[in-house]
């Protein structure tokens, strides 16, 4: 049961967003920035950038937005079910770029305490050939992630468990981003 | 030392909002609707929701943010330093309503755990006469700042000791609210 009164027909953060419309577009536009827009040279694809968003709320323990943008990076080009489950249980293992595994260290730590993001931590990423830009939107991914999987959970949004549920709406981000409203 | 090459003239988040003016948008847009806007009917008023922002970023221990917006709601009617201090030290000996206090308690079980939010901690709220959009707001205000927070900590950004820069930004923040870049 959610804590005030969602409209019932909405998984997860769509029935928050449709709470209060006021709120809900910037935290949508910010969301198809930081994850579906074509990024500037030298940034991340949007696969990687849902695979943070994924692993980060993997960690953050919520469920409807773990599942979701898994489903959205699986289905961007290169991407998986298996994938996004490897990136999400150990990282260092997954099938990824070794400027993706330094990326997703500091968005461990922007996770957990963001103090503890060390020149070192940084300086690997550099290493693997992350830019500026691609290290920001490392830490603001993470954390506006710890800010949405903090809104569904926070007021015990409804989250369905049906895996075609949010295979679909995996697709749908996917492919036309957050700037719509979910039809679901 | 910023982790990334951020404008070294602006303190804290203005830095980090110069550096992708893209993200920061919607980020303004979202602190101004949440802080500064007039709420719809039996809202928070702007001095609650900004004790409420800074309450958050002490837990958080973010200095720049827990700074400027304790200034900002400082600068509010019915604010003061000490209040602002009291809140963020003991919000249960504050000389505050107990609506506020009841939400102040929703706020930091969202900082800390958000699943640990239960029914009896609404049921106190709504016995002292909170609403659905004020337990709304708290939680979205208390997860907005753990993105704040994180982003300002996560990159490392330059955060100033001088008391005089957070009174007069509080004081803009307090007058102007979030739209408008910062001067400073």
């Amino acid at each position: 049961m959610p804590h005030i009164d969602l409209p019932s027909h909405l998984p997860g953060i769509a029935a928050a967003f449709a709470f209060r419309p006021e709120t809900a577009k910037p935290m949508r536009d910010l969301a198809h920035i930081l994850l579906f827009e074509p990024g500037a040279n030298g940034s991340l694809s949007s696969r990687d950038r849902e695979l943070i968003a994924s692993y980060v709320s993997s960690r953050n323990n919520c469920f409807f937005c773990k599942t979701s943008h898994g489903a959205a990076a699986a289905s961007h080009v290169g991407g998986s079910p298996e994938l996004v489950a490897s990136v999400c249980t150990d990282p260092a293992t997954a099938d990824v770029s070794d400027k993706l595994k330094a990326l997703l260290i500091i968005a461990a730590h922007v996770q957990g305490d963001p103090k503890t993001v060390s020149p070192e931590h940084i300086a690997a990423a550099r290493a693997e050939g992350a830019t500026d830009l691609e290290v920001h939107d490392t830490v603001l991914i993470a954390a506006a992630f710890c800010m949405y999987n903090r809104y569904v959970d926070g007021l015990a949004t409804l989250q369905p468990r049906e895996p075609e549920m949010y295979e679909a709406m995996g697709k749908q981000l996917a492919e036309h981003g957050y700037r719509q409203p979910a039809t679901h």
